[in-house]
């Protein structure tokens, strides 16, 4: 108080807390395409199926013993896992593990990963309030369209400046969704988004360690307790996004405000949500695809002599990693990536475990890679030949890798996914009927069924 | 990962991260001066009162309300209430009512409020373990040192960006006092302080709001969270202070990083913390202190015609209300502040109560102090003089008010401080009983005895 200091800053944004909180409290339940339905029903099984596959990690484990330190209450299910705990807490571990194996869903205009946060606090509130599926799906769109939203302001400054995005923008799409499935009106899910603004969270620096994960499991908790705290009457300012010293001015030098508004209600950024086919950074996905598809023309690993790899420069930067140790230096190597599609017909998690990054025989596939770089090739491509050893060569261009917003995963890719994620934790029958549980959310008259479904028997 | 974005950054920047979780580790027990002990135990009696103080006032309603979904565990006690909660929701709440009447301890260096993240994560976690009160002041002082210290690598280039900073470092010194207080060793502390460093909370827009005293609420529960989760092994970037894309860079344009090392383990934080007397804006604190010193003179308020003031710019510019009409208000008028200090003898919380406010007589004399601004006087200086009915002048110039580094309130002061606050939510005695307590806590051998005391009976 003492002090008069300035900022420069803008004082005329537009009312961004207001208009979101608007959107949220008053858009009709299904009132959207059912393109923009059919991919909240996508980004919720990958979710689910992300979050029971990494259900037996070390980083979940070490999150939940320092929960049980609080002796939480049962009221919520933990996907994969038999303990229960408070719906805060289940937000948290949730939302931990569904982005432990960096698997989950990317919004690709901003790499928010937006179902971790929104979906993880939006289960653990509606198993335990009895709301429907239909009333989860509502919130989950409309919470994503938040995050992503605010994101689409900021992005890419905030991110170049350091903010893990996911999680500094999740906490509000936390709370907004959280909000609309608590039924609260336009000015307490006003107040649920200006107390979610003051807890952003997430770092870069953290990439690489257990952090990571954690930021989407805390804007979970954050987002799904300041919707619980306004409900009750706790204030914050309404400007609290948009103001000079609100949120998005304080961690990003540059607001486009109309980003927040363009077609608010009438486009949705789910819409433009996609989803991992493989269980590594998105620029080795065309090589991995490119590869993948070799073996499905019946191409033998053991007849191969060379493969060789046209790549975007970038591929060779990030992930050029010649002879990985282990699981999590082969998700930095496009050699073993190749190697696994050309094997497995897939790389999915349990293609990066160690002793399958170890194997005789996918070492020496691995060694027969050769990449080079080429200016001329997109992000999103790879141009692909393999060698023989009778001398035939088979070719491969992948313009748009599978994945991607141009050549989305379909509904069986993402099932397949769903299993190679599910069944080891669930079996492959309980995983079966949690896979239809989710496909059949939008009429589910609660989710306390498919969360049961979500823990392993016995 | 497809990204390579690059930020203006230091990447020389010394182990901060490492140092300061040294420290916290390895700093023996009660080794620093007598000085350094007093300020402590000051500190912790003046948060136990500013907590008590507030536990009725409609913040701490909507907030526990919010936890109560939970069903917590009984774990921890509530400040001045009789509800038990579970230890995060305990650090969460009794930090949001330490800093609702603003009335907290206040580092001047960095206008951090220290205690209130540091020392409700403390209380909540001592309760639980059986922790000594050594064990516990011994973490209030490396804990602030930890929150003071980073404040001072940023600030004011941090607090000016739009953060509140009570909030944005007290997330770490929370972390490291919980990290000290279970015996954590230097690598795990280091963890703790990076899961810590993901989530920094606060923003100065929130000001005004409930929001701003759930920021050191929310950040001694991020705190207490983070050290728990790094006891069971849970992991974050040893250097997510320091790094290019760690916390201090990515929230602040410019770190002095010897602030964070000079001295370290020599000079203590704590030493710099004061307390404020009167419950409103610290500008307004030497014209209040005069008009107290005044009434101590003899000076009848019903015989004063005019109190002219000289005050610092700021003064006006801040709080220059002339007719408030409420208790809040009344915060940001010099004019009301004299006529409490003159009437009362005293302006704490309960003389900014809107009945005060409005009582006649203190309207009245309000209305006779003239006020103007002298460019001569300094922020911690005003200069007053009384004219009385009879003609007479009575005139005093206070060079550095009370609760200033240069005048820091009397340990009689801030006994009658605790008193004006807890009496009213314990009763005299058992608030006497509570004082004592907390003045005698380097010898307690637990805690839950003095949190039993902070209960109202029956």
């Amino acid at each position: 108080m003492a002090r008069n200091t300035q900022v420069a800053a803008d004082p005329d944004a537009p009312p961004v807390t207001r208009m979101l909180a608007r959107l949220v409290a008053t858009h009709p339940s299904r009132g959207w395409s059912d393109a923009v339905e059919r991919e909240a029903v996508r980004s919720w099984l990958n979710w689910v199926g992300c979050a029971v596959g990494a259900a037996r990690h070390e980083s979940v484990h070490a999150a939940l013993a320092a929960v049980q330190v609080l002796q939480p209450a049962p009221q919520a299910t933990l996907l994969g896992r038999s303990e229960r705990v408070d719906i805060a807490s289940a937000a948290l571990v949730n939302g931990i593990s569904s982005h432990t194996f960096d698997f989950d869903d990317t919004h690709l205009k901003t790499i928010i990963h937006p179902a971790g946060p929104v979906a993880s606090a939006l289960l653990a509130l509606a198993e335990r309030t009895g709301a429907s599926g239909r009333t989860l799906l509502d919130a989950l769109v409309l919470g994503i369209d938040v995050a992503c939203r605010v994101g689409n302001v900021i992005y890419p400054e905030h991110y170049d400046r350091g903010w893990h995005i996911t999680g500094s923008t999740g906490m509000l799409g936390a709370a907004a969704g959280c909000a609309r499935l608590l039924g609260l009106d336009e000015q307490r899910t006003t107040m649920a988004l200006g107390i979610a603004a003051s807890q952003p969270v997430g770092l870069r620096e953290q990439f690489g360690t257990m952090s990571k994960p954690l930021h989407p499991g805390a804007a979970a908790r954050a987002g799904l307790m300041a919707a619980l705290m306004a409900r009750e009457g706790f204030t914050a300012s309404p400007r609290a996004l948009e103001a000079p010293r609100g949120l998005l001015q304080v961690v990003s030098p540059r607001c486009r405000w109309n980003e927040a508004s363009d077609e608010l209600g009438e486009r949705f950024e789910i819409s433009f949500n996609t989803y991992k086919p493989f269980a590594c950074g998105i620029v080795i996905h065309p090589a991995i695809d490119a590869c993948v598809q070799l073996r499905a023309q019946g191409i033998d690993p053991q007849r191969v002599q060379r493969i060789e790899l046209k790549v975007h420069p970038l591929v060779l930067e990030l992930t050029g990693k010649k002879e990985p140790a282990d699981g999590l230096a082969a998700k930095f190597s496009v050699y073993h990536g190749c190697a696994a599609g050309l094997v497995f017909g897939r790389a999915g998690e349990a293609e990066f475990a160690d002793e399958v990054v170890r194997r005789d025989d996918v070492v020496a596939l691995r060694r027969k890679v050769q990449a080079v770089v080429d200016e001329a090739i997109a992000e999103e491509s790879a141009d692909v030949t393999a060698v023989l050893s009778d001398g035939r060569l088979v070719h491969v261009f992948v313009e748009h890798a599978v994945g991607s917003l141009r050549k989305p995963m379909s509904d069986d890719a993402l099932d397949a996914k769903f299993h190679a994620l599910a069944d080891p934790v669930l079996g492959a029958v309980r995983a079966a009927a949690l896979r239809e549980a989710c496909r059949g959310v939008a009429s589910a008259p609660a989710l306390a069924p498919l969360a049961a479904l979500a823990v392993p028997a016995g």
